[in-house]
């Protein structure tokens, strides 16, 4: 076998299908966010961000920063070990308190990413807990994805929140069969939201253990933002609720909560928790600040919301086509590979913005776009901005306008 | 199904087989390593820690810690996104070129650990190079043979570090067929290096990729300090090159280095890499200090030579039984879970000393042990403390000594 021809082989191919990521090279600056550093090729240029998912810009807050900082000047760069093994460091503790006591649960498990954390999670409990069978959501995140297929255990992909389809399928076994349904609160693509109440209420009938994943949801949603289940008062009766921190919390890294002995089952047992360095203490530190800053402003929660249904009616005076959200998400439909990709380039060389396109395999063919994320830093002089830039790339390429 | 039953049995099963693992809760003092607080039962207490894999105490170094947190404060606390969509932050760049060069290699590419890096890299050559054998050395990590196990792809584990095995197992498949084998160079639990001249020339002479783990080497091994590789002068013939950036560099992340093709097709296809918030600035950055720093300064290694050197001389001379190792490594055998583990209680709670013991599923059992690992900053006195202390808690428990 000819390897290097291969690898060159299939690259071509990806650029062929306009599917060869590009990756932008930015610098946020503190003070100046949603205004970043741009370099490409050599140059560096001022764009504006677009499309962070650091959506409340709490990354951005001398309160965060501050405590990162102190935690490293005090402890060092790094844990110095997998958690077991020298590398708890006192801010794990105390920032699994806190994230426990935010979604009210008995603990909380800390993993380096919230993809570690689904993943570990669910090839953990579907290894693991005999003759289990995992009810995924068909659109749920690869990290989920990937944590049920690896744990073999046998699966059901029901229609993206659909209960109905769920029940029917839970139906086939028996009540006392060991069952988990694995959903997201936000779907970050189309920033639709999963009717919690209803999959709970249908998993709880068939004796599920319920599994959710609130990645584009904690900080932002609920009067102490731990998320939809808090806001719709169902977190109690959600088995697992998995996170990141990497997201509106600003830093990263993810968790679990729930009972103490589920999570000390995943942290006794999920290799992905076990054999791997611990976050640095400046990480568990900062996450610790954000979370107990967030828990207190939901200022900051509704100033974000407002932002969001702005951008989304200054979209829609425009005939910009958005595609419905009922989140602070702003996806704004293309629906070729190509086009997008042009669409993206043409508003970072020609205006200064900066939204990535999104193609296959995050989204399906088809239905490529770019997804806008307003955060509370936005101003209206940056939407007028964004918005009149979109107007004029969609007529100059062609792109479908709204009806 | 009863699932709070099922776990407590579970974790009540683990307690009673000696193998349930009770984290220190640790803080670890910039200036005072490797002296640290320890946080138990409400109490604190100081303690010197021999059992940190921050080797050399990078993660202690002032220069590390000032370059985090000056990107912290200057870019924020988190990176805001996937690399792809806003993510990618130019020290992320810089650092990606920082470890190229270092191995001398055309590219390297960042996970967000050196376990997402092992998993992911193998599952997506074993999953997508079609036909791969992959050939896995029994005493891999798990990360490893996660990576191996769920890329579905066929493997064949070879005896620990033997090359007549390994070129056995090839030997069945022609030539032409495509293979990749997947070893280490610094066996983290025995401290035995593998003879890579000989395995990389039966690879080749079996036209098979190599995958090397230098996790427990780069920062330690080599004028330039990437590793054995480099030491062994193999470097050029190791087409993938994985390591941490969490244990000698003293911070968190994994990377691969290898030709321009081959990194570029996993950063495209390596769903471990692409769904998942990127690295903060501030790790980046400390990263990029510290290997700078690592470069230039063989002075650490040897000082760390010297350091392991004579600790393995002061167990010998004393009795004390150690696994023959040949790295920086030194681990002191007890050969039962529950001793081993009431040695480290024994030696934490009366005499300040941290060694976390290292039960199934790490190592074998009847191959309990306490994994000390000096580093430059442990002094001849900390060694007296030491060597003492085991002997008396050797003493107290009748652990087998040294013949
Ligand atoms: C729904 C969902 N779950 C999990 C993850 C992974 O979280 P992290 O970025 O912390 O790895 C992501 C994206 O990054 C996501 O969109
Ligand atoms: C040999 C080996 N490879 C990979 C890893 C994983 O690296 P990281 O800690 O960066 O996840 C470890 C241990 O942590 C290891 O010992």
């Amino acid at each position: 076998m000819d390897y290097d021809r291969f690898f060159a082989d299939r690259l071509s191919a990806l650029r062929g299908e306009g599917a060869y990521r590009v990756f932008a090279d930015l610098e946020r600056q503190v003070g100046a966010f949603p205004k970043a550093r741009n370099y490409r090729d050599g140059k560096v240029s001022d764009v504006t961000i677009w499309c962070n998912n650091d959506y409340l810009g709490m990354g951005m807050s001398d309160h965060v920063i501050g405590a990162m900082c102190e935690a490293t000047k005090a402890t060092g760069a790094g844990a110095g070990g997998t958690r077991n093994i020298s590398g708890t460091n006192h801010y794990h503790v105390l920032l699994e308190q806190e994230l426990a006591d935010w979604h009210n649960k008995d603990s909380a498990l800390l993993f380096t990413s919230g993809y570690v954390a689904n993943m570990t999670t669910l090839m953990t409990l579907g290894g693991r807990i005999p003759d289990l069978v995992i009810f995924s959501d068909e659109k749920n995140h690869n990290s989920m994805i990937e944590g049920v297929r690896h744990s073999r255990a046998p699966k059901e992909i029901f229609k993206h929140n659909d209960v109905e389809d769920l029940d029917r399928r839970m139906a086939k076994y028996p009540k006392e069969h060991p069952k988990l349904v694995a959903f997201e609160s936000v779907y970050s693509m189309d920033g639709d939201i999963a009717p919690l109440r209803e999959i709970v209420d249908c998993a709880k009938a068939h004796n599920a253990l319920t599994f959710l994943d609130e990645v584009h949801a904690v900080g932002m949603y609920g009067e102490r933002g731990s998320g939809v289940a808090e806001r719709d008062g169902v977190a109690d009766e959600i088995d697992i609720i998995q996170a990141t921190m990497g997201k509106a919390i600003g830093v990263i890294g993810g968790y679990i909560a729930g009972k103490a002995d589920l999570i000390d089952f995943v942290r006794s047992f999920g290799n992905g928790f076990i054999f791997t360095t611990s976050l640095p203490p400046s990480v568990a530190s900062g996450a610790l600040a954000s979370v107990r800053y967030l828990k207190d402003h939901n200022d900051l929660r509704l100033r974000h919301q407002e932002r969001a249904a702005t951008l989304k009616r200054r979209f829609t005076e425009a005939n910009i086509p958005i595609i419905p959200s009922v989140s602070h998400i702003v996806p704004v439909l293309v629906g070729d590979a190509k086009l997008c990709k042009q669409a993206s380039d043409m508003l970072l060389n020609d205006h200064g913005i900066y939204v990535q396109p999104i193609n296959y395999p995050t989204v399906a063919r088809g239905t490529e776009r770019l997804r806008v994320t307003p955060t509370p830093l936005h101003t209206d002089a940056d939407m007028d901005h964004l918005v009149d830039s979109f107007m004029e790339v969609w007529g100059r390429l062609g792109i479908q306008m709204a009806a």
